[in-house]
């Protein structure tokens, strides 16, 4: 049984899959606004009017005009007559002249005629219709101008953005109901082995029940895509071809949890190459776990062979099949996982040429002072990543991390 | 307009809220496993079998007896006698005397009487029916052991316990197809103020669109909740109160987009007492911005006063709203964010006495070469929010950061 992979780094296997993807992978949809967080906009989007649209205040308080109030002090105030108030949610219709002063609240619209406001605290109530200001505002002064926020024709959001809380906020305040966004990317999932049965089955000896499917659907819905499950194919080329198509055929992407067979494994290369140009790009990644992982493109459409155990399988997906989603979302710049600093609590060995992903668990509570235990475990053990809280990355060019060592850990 | 503040630092805040929340706030829901990702389990979960069920090999190779392989070498092999193949999927009916090895593939179950499974790579074929092992291996290796995984009757997960994709692997491999899970933390939102319009109305002078809602919703949505937007309620005491008292009827939590004049803080906080017990709890952060918001407790349902201006809104909601979201769903640790480390461009003035939260835009590329430039803006700018990549914090005892200074950034 020989076995020759083509290995690369899993960035050099990601940057070899991206080159040769088409422009625009994903159809684009309209969405309601309230629909739309975390879904990737598929155009420039420009403001079509200035926000905000009129002076607001940003204290309560007085407007009037600054240059009224220059030279005022708490022992020579400047005094002003109140010609009214302006509410909120109204256009303002009073007009201040030289001396005069209209009350006027945080977000509410200035008073014609004034440029500044007073605030409240700074003032004090002569009687009912006039005030004393005891200090000076300039031009401007608790004012946010009209445009300040964003001015008409200035571009809100770029085509390739990934859509946050603020940016629908943003949105709305722009009277944009509506966003084009790309399509979720659909991964189909096919799950390969003889020995697998669904979960809600006993699987009696020498069968185990199927892992794969649940963990990589829960990752492609956490990277923004909507997983396929196309359940239990048995270890043959016929079934495992059609199901390969069929899949490929609804779906932006496919991935095989592949048997994890050496035997099995070839067949899953087979496969690919049988189901259409160019086929397999990359046989083997220079990393642990995942050695055996492909990457290959059919019709445009990234194909992934995982490999069968689960923590390679997981680690696999997070470097190569989560930021291929992403792409094929039209974005290009995945957001980044969330980490955390902890000390290494022993020498973790690894072998140079290599990416080691280890799996560790965090103790401590404060900030910075968390440590790192690896949690060592065959690959094929779920609860090896059960009982994690993160990976730590030993890079290609370092034969291990030594007890004491900062370390970045990916968080999961 | 007096204003008499009891300020407390926000985690002080949320401490306070906390201890007054009932012990199980919410409901529990039974889930589909493949509907589960991100909900909080409501009780601990044990496994009822071994994981794995029988011995199961690591490689391809040849399942035999250990000892028989004591002693071999390239110059001085084992010979052994094939006395079958054990097939995937199969209980293996196959068992091996001394001097015999079966076939054996990665996944497959050991054959009858074999302790250890000899890799390929390790072995010659002399003819159809016999191979040589050239070196000696130990008993258990290349073998996962039933239980090795989880034994039956161990704790597979705690309550309270956020599901991620391994642990929905895990449960499916356990044969657990169905999850009891705290209900989503529904979320009543009441934007309010006589200057509000909602999104697809053209606001014309003195009016602003609704963008709290959106904002507030969507982050909601992020921390597990559901959203439940009541719409937008005019300044008036009867309106909002009866506003209030529907939306908490249906809601776990209550959250009110307050207008940001003084006159109209003062009115939520009026409304919050007037729900129920005990009412607000908190009124004021030592923080910037989001220095005016309330917290409170209604029927043990937790209440929120946000300040109307949007940044202000999504400090606040980040730093009480998240967390006591978890706290609803029974999870009491509630995900790191996304964090990033960056050294600061220019000096940030903050005041001691108060925690300062800076909104800066991320500039360079290289994982520890990023450059967090501060966006200056009015927390009533929404776009401030829209161009800045992540919070910087300045800690309630600094007067400042310094240009130069590293940092950990709150990516968003």
């Amino acid at each position: 049984m020989p076995e020759f992979f083509n290995v690369l780094p899993p960035d050099q296997a990601l940057q070899a899959l991206i080159e040769a993807l088409p422009p625009s992978p994903v159809a684009i949809e309209e969405l309601p606004l309230e629909n739309s967080l975390g879904r990737v906009t598929a155009s420039d989007l420009f403001s079509r009017e200035d926000l905000p649209a009129f002076p607001r205040s940003t204290m309560d308080g007085y407007s009037l005009r600054a240059a009224d109030t220059f030279g005022a002090s708490e022992g020579l105030p400047a005094y002003f007559s109140i010609v009214g108030e302006v509410a909120m949610g109204r256009p303002s219709h009073i007009t201040v002249a030289v001396g005069e002063a209209a009350v006027t609240y945080t977000g509410g619209m200035l008073a014609q005629g004034a440029d500044a406001v007073v605030m409240v605290e700074n003032t004090q109530a002569v009687d009912s219709a006039t005030i004393e200001v005891t200090r000076p505002v300039a031009p401007g002064e608790n004012v946010v101008q009209p445009g300040e926020d964003i001015n008409s024709g200035e571009r809100l959001l770029p085509a390739g953005h990934l859509l946050r809380p603020q940016d629908l906020g943003g949105l709305a305040a722009l009277g944009v109901t509506t966003v084009q966004a790309s399509r979720r990317p659909r991964v189909a999932i096919l799950s390969m082995g003889d020995e697998v049965v669904p979960p809600d089955m006993d699987p009696g000896p020498g069968r185990i029940r199927d892992v794969n499917t649940y963990t990589i659907a829960a990752q492609v819905t956490r990277a923004g895509g909507e997983p396929l499950p196309l359940g239990i194919v048995p270890d043959d080329y016929e079934e495992q071809l059609s199901a390969a198509r069929s899949g490929l055929k609804h779906a932006d992407s496919l991935v095989f949890s592949a048997g994890s067979s050496v035997s099995v494994r070839d067949l899953t290369a087979e496969i690919i190459n049988a189901l259409g140009e160019p086929g397999v790009l990359v046989h083997g990644l220079s990393i642990r776990p995942g050695k055996p992982a492909i990457v290959g493109l059919v019709q445009g459409k990234p194909v992934f062979g995982l490999p069968g155990n689960p923590v390679s399988a997981m680690v696999v997906f997070d470097l190569l099949v989560r930021p291929a989603l992403y792409h094929l979302a039209g974005c290009p710049s995945l957001p980044e996982p969330a980490t955390a600093t902890a000390t290494v609590a022993l020498d973790i060995a690894s072998a140079s040429g290599r990416e080691d992903y280890v799996p560790v668990r965090l103790t401590g509570n404060a900030e910075n002072c968390l440590t790192a235990e690896p949690v060592f475990g065959k690959s094929n053990l779920i609860f090896t990543l059960i009982r994690a809280d993160g990976l730590v990355k030993v890079p290609l060019d370092k034969a291990g991390l030594y007890a004491g060592e900062t370390v970045r850990v990916r968080l999961f």
